[in-house]
């Protein structure tokens, strides 16, 4: 089927089921990062393949919604497919919402006042309809848009019409074998996680939590799967009442030995698709659910005689996730070992070998995965790593193709942000090198990159009260190059999942607000960053643990934080203006190198240790 | 009439109006900070005279709550009163709304289905009733009270019953002059602040005004008075039209003089009282309020007419009034400079002449008073004087009586907070000194007020994009204080009104959570402090003016502001720990002091200059 034919069948659905327009996002009913293709309808009704999108098609037009990154490639994907972009990081671009109010005709309000009074045009017999499937929407964003339709007279219909149009090649959902987590890594059991979000529920007066996202139900289940890239995650749901934990599941993805594991810790397992029946007849007193992370469907599906729903988010989940037990964080150290092994060997290869031969982006992005898929317990990167050189770097969001990448060659900055999926941990890491003659590099270089080490070792070096939100450490990574007039469009620090995504909430180190604090056992990025349009991008990124400060005697006697550095790789010291360091920070510098020696040394042969030994020499004192 | 006839009156009139409790808050009609005697009804029905608390009477108990800085005051005042003291800050205090759940004994809920499902109890015959003055709540609080009783099947109604029974002695509400506050000092006509107003009105869809916060009416009409303590404010009600402007005063107020003046900007003059009254009668499209500073009966008067009724916080005009203009800015600019000579002589007349005859926190707080009236357009303080000596330093919201006030003796620290009004603009200082033998300064003083001061200049250093809010600040006040594992109780930095109240909005610098970024124009306080429980309190605070900032030209082109200090005062040298200083630090306070010296010293007498020169001698860069 062409993209037109897809379109035409689509529209003659929407006519049988009376609507005005149809809306397709870019998501999956997981709330997840990384999507399988199963659930791309964005895409296999646009044409348009990019990560980020939503479309809206009516009787007589079809749109796509995208942002800035993707302009280009929507342009090229969308011709001939008669589909209009939007380009909606554009101040004059409208809302999904607004261009369907002004679009598709509002019929006249009623003038005798409607019985309904709160919303008169409810049950108008020409009120319009727009569909969705509320598989891909979460409970929140489906209620969002629904408000802003029914502000502009326009009502939102539930109804899925691609599963009925996309029956020839559609892939199949995933079906990679489920495995046991087990508890030398998970750190904690079932059982234990099982009481604690029982006792949660208790507190919010519910006997029940539906759970959709995946990375909620691996930790919960101690379970993993590698159903979508980088996250080793099952497709799934999970509904936890008082009594029995239902994993809803493909049982093909659970092999005998797997399923009588499962048993044994009292878990029923149900057909994937069974959610929905099962949530019909549920008997409970109230249900708990995360809005943000439990898509539409499943809340529709929720036996109408429940009535106390109660919509959290951040879930109690993904809190308990949040905050890592001692066996999960000392598995992130030993993964930071073994990444730091890796992460040497390849920078040693890049310095001495690599130029021999022409490189480029994607085959130094390869060397590095080569490198780390040598280590133990490696199962897979935790995203696609970025290698950008001079101005891809400055790129926040780029992705080098092999047939549309740079070649390493001549004096440049290279920006490098990788991470490893290990059994024991995730691990997520920036470094920016110089690459050729030291004497050419910039001042203006110079500059950039020590702003933001400035930064990046004043958030590593924070001390806080228990209680401590993100959005009031930020500004310490921030402070330096704000001094300039610089900043960075991306958070300063996202969270990490143990073995899981290498991005998740609730706490976080942004400018933005977000009322969740800082907890203890909370694992979370450091990375400022610099980028030059055209030039170069500059990023430091480590991981840090939050864990309870060793605070002096003249305390109040509050608990305080700070964070413990556990990513160990040195910095480029040829790219730092010595001079713009204080003793402080120089001393901090010295002191982490020495860290990184002698925690990766021990697993280094004689020439590594050597070459180590040197990127990780002292700053002298006397600059 | 003693409390217990006071009580007594009180409880017969709950009969008659079928009330199982009142509720009487130490608030008053107009959000004030400080209150006219006229509003003190929980001090009259309780005889507890703190500033802080709130009455709860029943048929046959009577309960004060307030917070422990007035425990002891409360303990004193309530004995032979019959009221029992609840002890709010204590952690297993019930709130207000919790205990009257659990003492007015909870009818039955009906078994038969209420028609109303929406609230099942509304219409329970059974269901017992709470009053208050809605006067004395905002909209706001007002609604969160009546949602929480409501929760346990109880009913919140608006009645006064405190008018009729405080008959006799009951203080008039003030009636001091009110005066054109004029354009020289203001720096914008009325007419332009009604035409902004009326803009954001239109932007809301609305075109009714209403105003009760007498800091947003003095702006608003450029009008002043001295109706209550410290912030020269006119009690008044606003309400602007689209094309009127009326001021509910009482007529006793205003001469003929400012009336004409009133009458040539088109604003008509109504009696105080009648703006009840009038807001039944409105006709407009869209009344805009805030609903934290207009009070519950001016809600509930408005013509039920106009069912749109736009609740904003911070209104429009909060915004507009915290965005200085720079005839405002220019007259805080002078202000400082006379507040600087006030505090040199007084600092002078401390330290050479003082101690030669007793002195106490009562002592010294009346010189400096003598010294500020001394200088040109001083009118009042702009609040009350906090002269700590030491243990008393460490009390935050210290307040001295001369029957119970420390005696300046021998060696210790003083903790002063002072500001004053000028007709040109508001000041507010804090400075800690030491008094006695300088070689007995401990080192924790030392440590302690190098540490507030390293956080105080932090602060006044920042650069910072446009959009940034005031908790993202804060860390930098707080950061080096942390890393000892101490901190304060209390925000770092609040708005400041100009030749008005001393506190304002909406934006500040805090730990919580303040969506108002920080705007150009905005002035606020700079004040982190360290504060040891029976031995000291030091805070260091000057005011700060947020001012585009002079970036490099290396900036990426967004707007970034920086503060300009504006406070004009040497901090003590003898409390500083060199050591502890960066030379950027020793830098920006030799600059400091530098700017102190050369814009006071033209004011000032050959002595007092000698004075000056040599507390503001630059630190020896060789530490």
């Amino acid at each position: 089927m062409t993209i037109l034919e897809r379109l035409g069948a689509l529209r003659g659905l929407m006519r049988e089921h009376g609507l005005a327009a149809y809306i397709v996002p870019g998501t999956d009913p997981h709330a997840s990062e990384y999507m399988a293709p199963h659930w791309m309808e964005m895409s296999w009704i646009t044409g348009f393949l990019g990560e980020t999108g939503t479309a809206v098609v009516t009787l007589d037009r079809a749109l796509l919604w995208t942002d800035s990154r993707y302009y280009l490639q929507a342009e090229a994907e969308l011709q001939g497919t008669s589909v209009e972009l939007m380009r909606e990081s554009d101040v004059d671009c409208p809302t999904i919402a607004d261009w369907l109010k002004k679009e598709i005709t509002n019929p006249k309000s009623p003038n005798r006042k409607s019985q309904e009074n709160k919303s008169p045009n409810r049950k108008s017999p020409n009120r319009k309809s727009i569909g969705v499937n509320p598989e891909m929407y979460s409970v929140n964003g489906f209620k969002k848009l629904r408000e802003e339709l029914e502000d502009g007279g326009l009502e939102l219909k539930s109804v899925d019409l691609i599963r009925p149009i996309w029956t020839e090649n559609r892939p199949d959902i995933p079906l990679t074998p489920l495995y046991e987590y087990e508890d030398k890594y998970a750190g904690e059991s079932v059982e234990s996680k099982l009481r604690r979000v029982r006792e949660a529920l208790a507190e919010k007066r519910c006997d029940v939590a539906v759970v959709a996202e995946l990375d909620e139900i691996g930790w919960l289940l101690n379970i993993r799967g590698k159903d979508v890239d980088y996250t080793p995650c099952v497709i799934a749901y999970v509904v936890v009442e008082a009594d029995k934990c239902t994993l809803f599941v493909d049982p093909r993805k659970v092999d005998a030995d797997n399923a009588a594991k499962l048993k044994a810790k009292s878990i029923t397992l149900r057909g994937y698709e069974e959610v929905f029946s099962y949530m019909n007849g549920l008997q409970a007193t109230g249900v708990l659910f995360d809005g943000n992370r439990v898509n539409e469907a499943l809340y529709e599906a929720i036996n109408p005689a429940i009535t106390r729903k109660v919509n959290v988010s951040p879930s109690p989940l993904q809190v308990m996730m949040s905050v890592k037990n001692e066996v999960e964080l000392n598995g992130e150290r030993e993964a930071m070992k073994v990444d730091a092994v890796a992460l040497t060997r390849f920078f040693m290869w890049l310095e001495n070998e690599a130029l021999k031969t022409p490189q480029t982006e994607i085959t130094l992005a390869d060397k590095l995965h080569e490198f780390r898929a040598m280590g133990k317990n490696f199962t897979d990167e935790s995203f696609c790593t970025i290698a950008g050189w001079k101005g891809n770097g400055a790129i926040v969001h780029y992705h080098a193709e092999s047939d549309a990448c740079a070649k390493i060659e001549g004096n440049g900055v290279l920006l490098l942000d990788s991470g490893g999926q290990y059994l024991d941990g995730t691990t997520d890491i920036t470094r920016t090198i110089w690459i050729g003659d030291e004497k050419a590099i910039p001042a203006q270089v110079k500059r950039d990159f020590t702003l933001v080490l400035k930064g990046h070792i004043a958030l590593a070096k924070a001390r806080f009260p228990k209680g401590t939100r993100g959005n009031q450490l930020d500004v310490l990574a921030h402070q330096f190059m704000w001094q300039d007039g610089v900043s960075y469009g991306h958070g300063t620090g996202h969270g990490v999942g143990h073995f899981m995504g290498c991005h998740e909430g609730p706490a976080n180190i942004r400018m933005d607000n977000n009322p969740n604090p800082i907890k203890e056992g909370n694992v979370f990025s450091d990375e400022p960053g610099i980028y030059r349009t055209g030039e170069y991008g500059i990023r430091t990124e480590n991981l840090v643990i939050a864990v309870p400060a060793k605070v002096s005697e003249r305390t109040t006697g509050e608990t305080y934080y700070e964070f413990e550095t556990i990513t160990l790789c040195f910095y480029d010291k040829r790219l730092m203006d010595f001079s713009m360091l204080t003793q402080n920070e120089i001393d901090w510098i010295n002191a982490y190198h020495a860290r990184v020696a002698a925690e990766t040394q021990p697993r280094l042969n004689k020439e590594e240790q050597a070459y180590l030994a040197d990127k990780c020499k002292p700053i002298q004192m006397n600059k």
